[in-house]
């Protein structure tokens, strides 16, 4: 199980290879919130996701001769990417098994990261028979995307350093934001917050109608959405909280906070204008509910989790013209 | 005159108060470059440009009792919100002097930061006599844009880190391409790296059309733009190089790089697909030299300063639409 000891090791590894992101603010930010906003654009870290965390933890995690083989993953988004990096950056092949559908841009940029896209028709094929098959031939490591004790302890170096940077700027006491779709972005930063800053609280942030862990929180049970199409917010999209992250979220994270795809595409407006980063809808979760849902936060200070910023353009074009300028 | 040590001393006033900015980097602008390039976004500074590095420089580095008293600034853009914040955060009065036709955005956001904004018409007024006389009046001390040596100090605290995040990159010969106006950015960078960092040579960066450092340079004379108007990198148009800062340029600088307003969009468009940033098209110039003008430069690293992101959402969509998705 993931523990601090695991994150500081993952933030050993990860030293000079992911990138420590700042805090960023604005006054106008703040007066929206009605509170002091601090943003941690992980849309500017390698592949545009804090996905490569994760990701170059586990594969610098494996033991040299597994790692050799080579690994695989089951993703059409961030973390096929933050796979595909990492993988090339240790020198080592990267499989992404993808669903023959998914958009052409992702399948390009997954590829252009130097992994090998195996395609399966979601109607007719069984995608763990695929990659059981291709991990079986080829002796490839199955890289998880949240449920997997060394992807939480990269996502937790997001917490070592906000636990830092947050001293750094005088607030020890905060609500802290994060955009939640598995749970392993938040589990990670939660642990490292226990240990480092335990007067920074987690709270899981969705977008309306899969808000499974914020109805998993509330009744304590694993909870699951109904559907897994039908929001923007597609990055953070999950059928239900992990085995692994649930049980961490259930001890450290405060109630969950569901805002619209109208208010992830405002706030990726006020992102643009304010903060002059790029945030994608589902990266944009945690930004809405601190500038549109503070009256479910308590403090003066509101610490936020922009997790990523892979949007297409078209989507991009449509937050600016609705809410910017 | 500006020197390293007035550089450092500003440093030391900016520390906890200016962002450090990162550096950037992705594999796909490697592709197109065909080189290494490193962008350091001055887009996420605070005010979203690097004017504010300057305006603080200048108003920590007055006497007490002088910036009590407050002080003024002629400008409707970048200049404009970096002094009036920077004031602001120094519990100071401002006053910024502005055309009455300046866009209403700019006008706006220059009074949220806190400044008192002075209107005059272009055509019947002196803007000069109108300052002058708010300045005698109430003892207001005028920050310059560029032609200072404390702004130049400030801006040279982007060499500073520049200089260190090179060296931990592995980099230590690179040409730096950097936008250019007036020059007090890349005069306050070409001191810091002279002394900090002398195999990174800073390259002036402009648009087509309004090319007078580069034409400068060539002649070894202050030339003039024909015009003050029209180019969509509006930020970074001035008259011609500044006394102050045409002899730093000529002793420091590589030849100039010409790019069209077309390849400045493309660059923004690229930034924010590849890097998750905003960037204006004044901004994006050194980032289209580095991609579109390869062939002006030298080595296999080049390193690229995105200096602003205020650009208003229409003009951004713009740069979308034609060349991103």
């Amino acid at each position: 199980m993931t523990d601090i000891a695991m994150i500081e090791a993952a933030r050993t590894r990860l030293a000079g290879r992911a990138r420590c992101t700042p805090l960023l603010a604005s006054p106008f930010l703040d007066e929206i919130a009605g509170r002091h906003v601090l943003v941690k654009p992980e849309c500017l870290q390698h592949t545009g996701s804090f996905k490569f965390r994760g990701a170059w933890s586990a594969i610098s995690g494996l033991d040299p001769a597994v790692r050799a083989k080579g690994v695989i993953a089951f993703s059409s988004g961030n973390h096929a990417q933050g796979v595909a990096l990492a993988a090339r950056m240790h020198g080592i092949p990267s499989v992404i098994v993808m669903p023959s559908d998914a958009p052409r841009l992702k399948l390009e940029n997954t590829r252009a990261y130097g992994a090998e896209v195996v395609l399966y028709d979601r109607a007719t094929e069984d995608r763990d028979a695929i990659g059981a098959r291709l991990a079986a031939e080829r002796g490839l490591t199955l890289i998880k995307p949240f449920d997997e004790p060394l992807v939480i302890a990269g996502q937790g170096t997001i917490g070592l350093e906000l636990a830092e940077q947050a001293m750094e700027a005088g607030v020890d006491r905060a609500a802290v934001l994060i955009p939640c779709g598995g749970g392993g972005l938040i589990s990670g930063i939660a642990l490292a917050l226990e240990a480092r800053a335990p007067g920074l609280k987690p709270r899981p942030c969705e977008p309306e109608g899969f808000d499974d862990v914020t109805r998993s929180l509330a009744s304590g049970e694993i909870e699951r959405n109904p559907a897994m199409a039908g929001s923007i917010c597609d990055a953070i999209v999950t059928p239900s909280p992990g085995r692994i992250t649930f049980p961490i979220m259930k001890r450290l994270c405060g109630a969950g906070i569901v805002v619209t795809d109208e208010e992830a595409l405002h706030a990726m407006a006020l992102a643009f204008d304010r903060l002059k980063i790029v945030v994608e809808p589902g990266g944009a979760v945690a930004l809405a509910a601190a500038l549109f849902h503070g009256g479910e936060v308590e403090g003066d200070t509101v610490i936020v989790v922009a997790s990523g910023g892979n949007v297409d353009a078209a989507l991009f074009r449509r937050a600016l013209e609705r809410f910017a300028g």
